[in-house]
């Protein structure tokens, strides 16, 4: 298919065409990348969905959270594309959104659309491509874009780089209880939903939420955020309890930022970010791609393991050819 | 002073020396780093110390811990240098060491030498430099290298990455209390000390203690640990408390994995990793020293924020010069 037949049928909300534009983006084929090059650039940037990045600790209901609230969405009549950042998966052979099953429902709702984690060992390009596959979606007409993560290392910041929200989702906790946020992750938060407040859980589903909402409130006011935010609410995925509300909050806050100029300025930052990104990760193919380049690059990588050079000196002696490169153009 | 009589004076235990050639790594200007890298090499890397990375949240007791592991090292007979990776302190304007008078005994202890975080906003400068002022402490002669993170965004990564054992220090927990610990530094710890195991905290900090031993065995064995690691520990920094204990169970889990070649092994993927840091950094500003490919750059990145290009677009256009440059060449 054409670059540009494969654009329209994008735009024209068709699914296998954006299936396929999201293999195309993920493959590692040097003609490909060219041709997703091709097709992002195409596809414009007139379409904005809302992106809402979600991370939580495995065992927080993550998967049966976005299964209720995409379904609570699509009831609304809204588009809601489900994707993920998770580089692990790459290792374990599996994916964070698992076979389909765990979003059963969901993944058989014709207004939904969910497409796993690229497998990729490296962070940085199963970001890069995640954060691609959430330009087709927009350009694909989808109203939310939703991007989970495990949050294995930096993940969250990657996530949040490409993300209009940050929610964190979290379960009940009892005094002895991980619950694995990290203070970066806190401040990084616009909302944190409290799951699992149902049942026996209901109480200390609420005290934790207290217990957040006091934790935030500890936290210096962002210039990005109105007053109350970043916010707290305990939510219930499996009696689709507090959802309603929670979307209520987002909306809320993403008219908010909009009315101010503050989203078109992170939207602006953040294609900054991903356009060094892309430099970067294309300088370094650049320097491996040459068959000499990459020969001595093995060959200074390996005496510095042995010890025989310094790293920093070894990458001066690695970037010298493009040096004299320079020097012999001049 | 010339680069071979200043490398002289380093190995020679010069304490002055050895500050001054830490500013010379932490200099921006071409002309010093050339020599830093000249001097890097220059002092070989046959000088091993231990070097123990070490991860805290503020309030954890990280400074007074720090100041007693410290002269109680000392007092062995042991010289102990102490660094730090904060990228946020060049933003507060602080530093995480704060001025040595949160370190004052230890800061006037012969055999200690103390230096705070480089003031650079990325964290990747902060984290080489950083890693640099590692080697230079290792030819000066140090015993054990100490090297501080608050843990923001990735810096518990970067420490690890220049560790040979990682330390999470932690403070007793309440149930309503934020502790900030995140699943990967778990994983990334090789040992855990519960501090303030003192006073009316005792009895918490023992719980606390136990509550993250137990954690720990949650944890997938790892080939790089003997029977019982990761470890938990309550210590007491201003009782000086379980700090001898700690350091044999560090120094023990040093000489099993120096017996079993892991040390070594990790040593040289370390050392892998820093060099692709500084060749990815050093084909960074090879891209922005050229005075037209950084005009084009800067023209690409505001077309790219202002949504006219997609970034992998900008790009691909950003490093075409690059590519014909080679062309012309071939």
């Amino acid at each position: 298919m054409k670059i540009d037949e494969l654009a329209d049928r994008i735009r024209a909300a068709d699914r296998r065409a954006l299936a396929r534009a999201i293999t195309l983006i993920e493959s590692a084929r040097a003609d490909h990348r060219t041709d997703a090059v091709r097709l992002l650039d195409a596809l414009g940037r007139d379409r904005q969905a809302l992106r809402i990045g979600l991370s939580g600790t495995p065992g927080v209901g993550k998967s049966t959270f976005i299964e209720a609230f995409g379904l609570m969405l699509t009831a609304l009549g809204k588009r809601v594309a489900v994707l993920a950042v998770d580089p692990s998966s790459a290792r374990s052979g599996g994916s964070i959104l698992g076979d389909k099953t765990r979003m059963e429902r969901l993944s058989r709702e014709p207004l939904a659309f969910i497409r796993p984690s690229p497998s990729q060992t490296e962070l940085g390009g199963v970001a890069r491509r995640t954060r691609e596959a959430v330009a087709l979606c927009e350009a694909a007409g989808f109203d939310v874009v939703l991007i989970e993560t495990v949050g294995v290392g930096q993940s969250e910041t990657m996530v949040a780089e490409m993300a209009d929200l940050f929610v964190l989702l979290l379960a009940p906790a009892g005094g002895d209880e991980l619950q694995g946020v990290k203070r970066g992750i806190m401040e990084m938060a616009d909302i944190i939903l409290v799951n699992k407040a149902d049942g026996d859980l209901k109480s200390q589903a609420v005290r934790t939420c207290a217990d957040y909402a006091g934790a935030l409130r500890l936290l210096r006011k962002r210039p990005q955020d109105p007053d109350g935010f970043p916010k707290a609410l305990t939510i219930s995925s499996i009696e689709a309890d507090g959802l309603e509300q929670a979307w209520d909050e987002m909306t809320m806050l993403a008219d908010w930022r909009r009315s101010r100029g503050i989203w078109e300025r992170k939207r602006a930052d953040q294609a900054r970010f991903w356009f060094r990104e892309d430099v970067r990760h294309g300088l370094m193919r650049r320097l491996t791609e040459d068959a000499a380049l990459r020969k001595r690059l093995a060959e200074l990588e390996k005496a510095v393991a042995e010890g025989r050079i310094a790293p920093a000196a070894a990458a001066t002696e690695a970037l010298a050819p493009l040096q004299s490169q320079r020097a012999k153009d001049a």
